[in-house]
Formats: structure tokens, C-alpha cells, sequence
């Protein structure tokens, strides 16, 4: 069982730092588990700048979320014992979150538990999966039903593989980015609200590389805002109830999207919920109003609007108060802010003010 | 991640003991694995004996080793959740090693991880798998090649349930009790020299009740003999190696007899191993000869002869360096003993040394 700390390192010099980070844990044999997509657009690369890992056994899975299941599972502990891992093999999980989960979860039972390292290509898992420990497989339809908390040797996290990501998939870890700002402070929320996450024609003047320097040093701090909870409250016990910022909303905007057969990205729903959070901590508790503004604005650009009505409130609070952490008597629970950085953790609202919210929501938002 | 130390609860009013353990725990739901023949013969009468146990979920695994993989785990994973097992839920782990092993690999993965009980019902699985936090399946042929380190929140051990079980299986456990107590000291080793481990007419005033108690109290003093030396060495850097007494030579006999079409349970194999062990010890340690003498008379009354003659010697010390920890140039390791409860753990001997010493061995054993 493997509860040691785990190494962060950020850098867009990839190769050479998991040939350090390898190096340094002295194994017998490494293997890379990755999924197609990210084989074919990224390994080649990395392998060509890096001997140890040309060296490594490959074992590739089928990227998406139906896949991280238990055959996908059994196919890499098969690969592995196959490839002649023993108890001194290091694994290097290359990809997004299914193949950081997945092939952790693999690590974390083979042979009792050997040695990995995430190298996250998405920036959803650099920002989200990089902390926390948590791996694991989908299990009869149900999410991460079965898997285990084992940390990594060591999380490598650059921006250099966000290149070949579609924009939504950079939309949806940046909203996450988003909230970890609003949990951090005026400064991180400003600088994010400034940067331009899509490195748009509308700044010429802003080379790749740059850009690229710029999102990791912003996602470093992010990153580090979830450490920093984490560390303190590592069993759910109060601090951490912090990341649930605009994820009441968020998920009944997901769960509702899903239902009427047209779903958004999780990102993308987090993004909204983040505004409706912010409406309730205006009302509630005097948040500023201009920030709620400027944060209203910036999703409304990148994410756009979610299609709802007023017919699809009731919709919308049965599944807020669903979720069963959710419930107090007939208020539902949200965490809130009285300021970027001011948490509130056990704020409730009524369904009569979550109607006001999701109304002053939908004028904000167009919609 | 469940690393704590678990509690270690020896008792014969074993409902009593899981109603408290469970009561402790508060879960919200409670499950029961178990295999087959527990099922038969064992978990009615504790159903009978407690309000709790009657009202638990029962999933029920197929008996023995070839069962521990990775299709039962799947079963005991789909059952959990086909009843509605939480995050609070329980499992009871009643059987042998199999189940054990098995069920709390299931419970150490579910959720990423519940709270799991184990009560052993045989001798070996209560002396030698109620400590150390090893949980697993075989894969692929390979024994426990995939699990992990999860320790129960509590393990119950009695003896109530071994009247049941073949002589064999309790000679089995009882050969790892012997190995405890040579490492443990003359005290522990005379008690158990001098037990009546089979309970026979021989001694037809001792009640079963009796029995009973002596051998839980024989039992305890054994399990702790391995949770001390765990406890010293949790990451086997040393004095663990001590528990690899008998096991050098044992391993050879297992394989040596399981290659010749005549399988010996693992028990028998280490009970002669620690005779050749002693043998050694006599040779380069001067260990006493009379317990020596004391030792092989009690494993040729109980364990019998295993049929071997000088031709299979090279193969036997084929067998012993080929476990790759034992090879130290042409010598190979062993644990050895200068007295009852003073361990040299790094000793080595050579073929010529080992080849002398099986002489001694089959003229104790009188094969």
C-alpha cells in the first residue's frame, strides 16, 4: 500500500523529466500503459526524445470512458505479467483521466501494488486526476465503483499535449481552473478571466510557446489550490467540501442535459453551475456582483448557454436535491462565497431562491 | 486507503465477538462472504446465534484455491452492488484463506474501499492470514499476482470451527504454529510439542471444551509471534525473513512432489522442511540435538515420511536455489536456529552441506 506523498513536477520539457523521475526509482523494467489516440499523436514523439522509454513495453488501451472497465483492466494486469513485470516494474500511465485511472488502479494491484507515474495529456486530468490518489475502473454502468487511493511515484504535468485536444476538452479543464481561482483569491480569478485559453487570432502577438509557459504556471497554482485542500482535509471530512463549488448545479445541469438526450460536457456544466453558485453567494452573502458579471460573461463567450426554461426548473432541483450529500430537510446545500478566496462551506438555499438564482442565471447567460 | 492496524480478537463465542465488532463499526449495511461448505456447515449456527449475521446479505464463492480469481471477485463485486452496498457497508469474511484473501480484496476495492471483518475457519488461514493485510486473487495461474495491502478492521479467531475440518488441513495450520514457536522460544515449543493437536482417544480425559481452550491460547501465543516480527519489519527488510524457517527446504518438497504427480499440502512440506532446517542448525549452529530429535519424532508420528531418495537430491536443491531470494552464489540461503528463539537470519549452505544434512533427515524420518 503506497501512501507516500506524491511528486509533482511541472514542465514542458516531458521526456526528459520522466526519464528523471524513472531513473530515480531504479526499476527493473518499465512499461507505458496509454490508449490509441494518445499512441498514435503522442508516444512517438516522447519516445524520440527519450531512451528509456523507447526501451518500455506499450500497452494500449481503447481511449473513452465505456472502455475503463474490468476487461480493459484484466487486458493490461494480462500485459503485464505477460511482459515479465515483477515487483520492481514501473508503470507510466500516459494519457487522460480513463488511462491515469485505469492503469493506476492496474499498478496499485498488480503483484500487491508496484511503482507508477501519471503523465496526464489532457488538461481535465493534469488539473483534476493529478491530486488525490483516487484510481479506478467504471463497474456495471457505475462510475469508479471499484478501484483503490494509491498515490503516484510522481505526476509529470506540461501543457505541451494540449495542442492536438479538441476546444471543448480545454474548455471543460479550465472550467475546473476556474473554480479553483475563485476558491484561491482575486488574483488567480483575475488572471485566468484574462488569459485566453483557446490562444485565439485575436492575439497575434502571443507566440505558442508563451502561451504554452503561461498555462502551465496557471495551472500550476490551480493544481496546487486542490493540493493544498486536499492535504488538509484528506478524508471528506470538512475543508474539502470547498471543491464542490458550482458542482450542485453543475451536475444537475448535467444530469438534466443528459436526461433530455443532448449532454454537455462535464466541464461545461461545472462552467454554468459556477455562475449559479455565484448568483446564491451574491444574494446570500454579498458577494461582489462585478465579478459575478465578469465570470458571467467569460462563460457566456467560451461555454455559451444551456437551453433551459423556467418549465425546467422542478426538473433541475430534484436533481440538485438528489444527490444525497445535497439534503437538509427541504433546503438543498451548496458551497458558496462571501469573496474570491471566502469560502462558505455549509451555505442551503430554498427551492424558492434556487428559482430566483436559475432566473437571474438565465438573463446573465441569454438563455 | 485502510492501513491501520486492525484488532486482533481471540475468543470461542465468536457471534458475540462479530455482533460487538460489527456494533463498533456502525455500517449501514452488513454482507456476508463465504464459500460453500462454511455455508453448510458453519454459518447456520451462527445465524442462529445473532440478530446481525441473520439480517446480512450472504454471497457465497465457489470452495478452493481455483476459485480465488478473478471471475469470483467479479461475482462478489456485482453482489455488493445488487445489494445496495454504501460506502458504510461492512463485509464479513467467514472461510478459509480463499475467502479471506478473496473477500477482502473485494471490500479493499469496492468504493475504493470498505470496511471488511475476517473470521477464519480454518487452522492455517487463522494462524498465518490473520496478519499482515495481504488480500488477492490468482491470475493467470499465478498465485496472489494481483491485490493488495488492506488491513481488517478486525479479525476473529476461534477454534470452534475446526472440528469439522480434515486432519490434514489441521495439520497444516499446526506445522506453521511449530514454526512460530521455534522462533518464538522453548517455552512455545514444548507447549506444542507436548498438544494433542488431533484430540485423539489417547487422551480420553481431556473434554473437547478443554481442548478447545488450550488451543485458542496455543493459537494466540503463536499469532503474535508473527504480529511482532511483522510489526519490527512491516516492509520485510530483515527480521521477516525469520517466518522463512522450514520454508527454504519445504518450498523444494512441495515442488519436488507436486512435479512427481503427488501433490503434499503445503503444511507437510514445511513440517519437514523445518526438520532439515533444525538439521542445519544442529550441523553450523549447534542447535540442540535433542530437539532435533524431540521435533522430527513428533513430524514423523504425525506428518508421516515423504518418499525421497539420494537421486532425488539434485533435484531438491534444484528447487531450493531456484527461488530467486536464496541464491548466494553456489550457496544457498536458509534461516536457521542456535537454539529454540535465536534466529540467524542471513546463514547459507552449500550443496555438500545441504546433500549431508537430507542424509540426517531421511534416517529421522526413516525413509
Amino acid at each position: 500500500m503506497t501512501n507516500h506523498e506524491q511528486q509533482l513536477i511541472f514542465t514542458n520539457s516531458v521526456a526528459q523529466a520522466i526519464d528523471a523521475a524513472v531513473a530515480s526509482l531504479l526499476p527493473s523494467s518499465l512499461f507505458i500503459v496509454t490508449d490509441t489516440n494518445v499512441a498514435r499523436l503522442v508516444l512517438p514523439k516522447l519516445v524520440a526524445e527519450s531512451e528509456r522509454l523507447a526501451a518500455a513495453k506499450v500497452i494500449v488501451t481503447e481511449p473513452g470512458d465505456t472502455n475503463k472497465n474490468v476487461l480493459s483492466l484484466q487486458a493490461i494486469w494480462q500485459a503485464l505479467v505477460e511482459g515479465g513485470a515483477n515487483r520492481r516494474s514501473v508503470v507510466v500511465n500516459l494519457g487522460g483521466g480513463v488511462v491515469t485511472d485505469m492503469g493506476g488502479f492496474a499498478a496499485a494491484t498488480f503483484k500487491r501494488g508496484i511503482r507508477f507515474i501519471n503523465v496526464p495529456t489532457t488538461l481535465l486530468s493534469a488539473v483534476d486526476a493529478a491530486v488525490g490518489g483516487k484510481t479506478g475502473i467504471n463497474f456495471l454502468g457505475l462510475k469508479n465503483e471499484i478501484g483503490s487511493f494509491c498515490n503516484a511515484d510522481a505526476v509529470i504535468i506540461s501543457t505541451r499535449f494540449f495542442d492536438t485536444l479538441p476546444q471543448a476538452e480545454l474548455l471543460s479543464g479550465f472550467a475546473e481552473m476556474l473554480k479553483h481561482s475563485l476558491l484561491a483569491g482575486p488574483d488567480q480569478f483575475n488572471a485566468l478571466l484574462s488569459f485566453d485559453i483557446l490562444n485565439s487570432a485575436s492575439h497575434p502577438d502571443l507566440s505558442l510557446i508563451t502561451h504554452h509557459s503561461s498555462l502551465l504556471s496557471l495551472l500550476e497554482e490551480s493544481v496546487m489550490v486542490k493540493k493544498r485542500i486536499v492535504t488538509a482535509d484528506p478524508t471528506e471530512q470538512g475543508l474539502r467540501k470547498a471543491l464542490n463549488l458550482g458542482h450542485t448545479p453543475g451536475h444537475a445541469f448535467e444530469s438534466w442535459a443528459m436526461a433530455s438526450g443532448h449532454p454537455v460536457p462535464h466541464g461545461y456544466a461545472v462552467a454554468w453551475g459556477l455562475v449559479v453558485d455565484l448568483v446564491l453567494s451574491v444574494i446570500q452573502l454579498g458577494f461582489p456582483s462585478a465579478d459575478l458579471q465578469r465570470l458571467a460573461s467569460f462563460v457566456r463567450t467560451h461555454y455559451g448557454a444551456i437551453g433551459i426554461t423556467c418549465n425546467d426548473y422542478p426538473a433541475l432541483i430534484d436533481f440538485m436535491r438528489h444527490d444525497k450529500k445535497n439534503t437538509d430537510g427541504t433546503s438543498i446545500r451548496f458551497t458558496l462565497l462571501t469573496a474570491p478566496g471566502e469560502v462558505e462551506l455549509d451555505a442551503t438555499a430554498t427551492p424558492e431562491q434556487i428559482t430566483a438564482a436559475l432566473d437571474i442565471f438565465r438573463d446573465l447567460m441569454g438563455c
